[in-house]
C-alpha cells in the first residue's frame, strides 16, 4: 500500500467550507481505480486540524489521483481556507497487505 | 468512526522484531467486533517512525480494544523497543461515514 497522510490547518472560520470541498474529494476519490482509502480525519482536541489519509494500491495510483479534476478542484477550492501550508508525509503501508 | 493515530519511534536494531509484533496484532485487531482499521504504516524516509492507524466504530470499542490479549501482548513485547514513548492523538473519522 502506497499511503500518504497529509496534514491540513484549516482557518476557524472555514472548517465547515472545509469539510463540505473535502467530502466531495472523499466520495469522488474513493471510486478511483487502485484507491484503498481516503479517510478524512478531524482532531477531536483540535477541531481545525485535519488529517487526509490516502492509500493505493501504487504509486502510480497515486500519482494519478492528483490527475483528477476532483482533487484539482479541491486543490482550488481549499487554497485560500488553509491556515497553513499542508504537508503530506509518504508511508509505506505494511498491513494490511494489499 | 473513532481513530487513533498512534505514533511510534523504533530503535533501529529492533525494527524488525517491531514489525514482526505488529503483524501479529494487526491479524489479530482486525478480527475486532468494531474495528474498521488497524493499518501499520513505516515512514518511507525514516523507517524507525511508524504509524499505527486504528479505527473503530464507537469509544466503546477502542476501549475494549486495549482490554484484548493481543494488544497487551504486543504492548509488553515492544516496551523495550521504543526508542521514546509512543504518542496516540484521536481524530474524529468524518469520511467515510460508518
Amino acid at each position: 500500500m502506497h499511503t500518504t497522510l497529509v496534514k491540513v490547518n484549516v482557518k476557524a472560520e472555514h472548517i465547515d467550507d472545509f469539510i463540505a470541498a473535502t467530502r466531495l474529494n472523499h466520495e469522488a476519490s474513493v471510486q478511483e481505480s487502485g484507491n484503498l482509502r481516503f479517510d478524512v480525519l478531524q482532531m477531536a482536541d483540535s477541531p481545525s486540524q485535519f488529517i487526509l489519509y490516502e492509500a493505493y494500491r501504487d504509486a502510480d495510483a497515486a500519482a494519478a489521483h492528483k490527475k483528477t479534476a476532483h482533487y484539482l478542484a479541491w486543490r482550488e477550492a481549499v487554497a485560500d481556507w488553509m491556515a497553513s501550508p499542508r504537508q503530506g508525509v509518504h508511508y509505506i503501508g505494511l498491513y494490511p497487505e494489499y
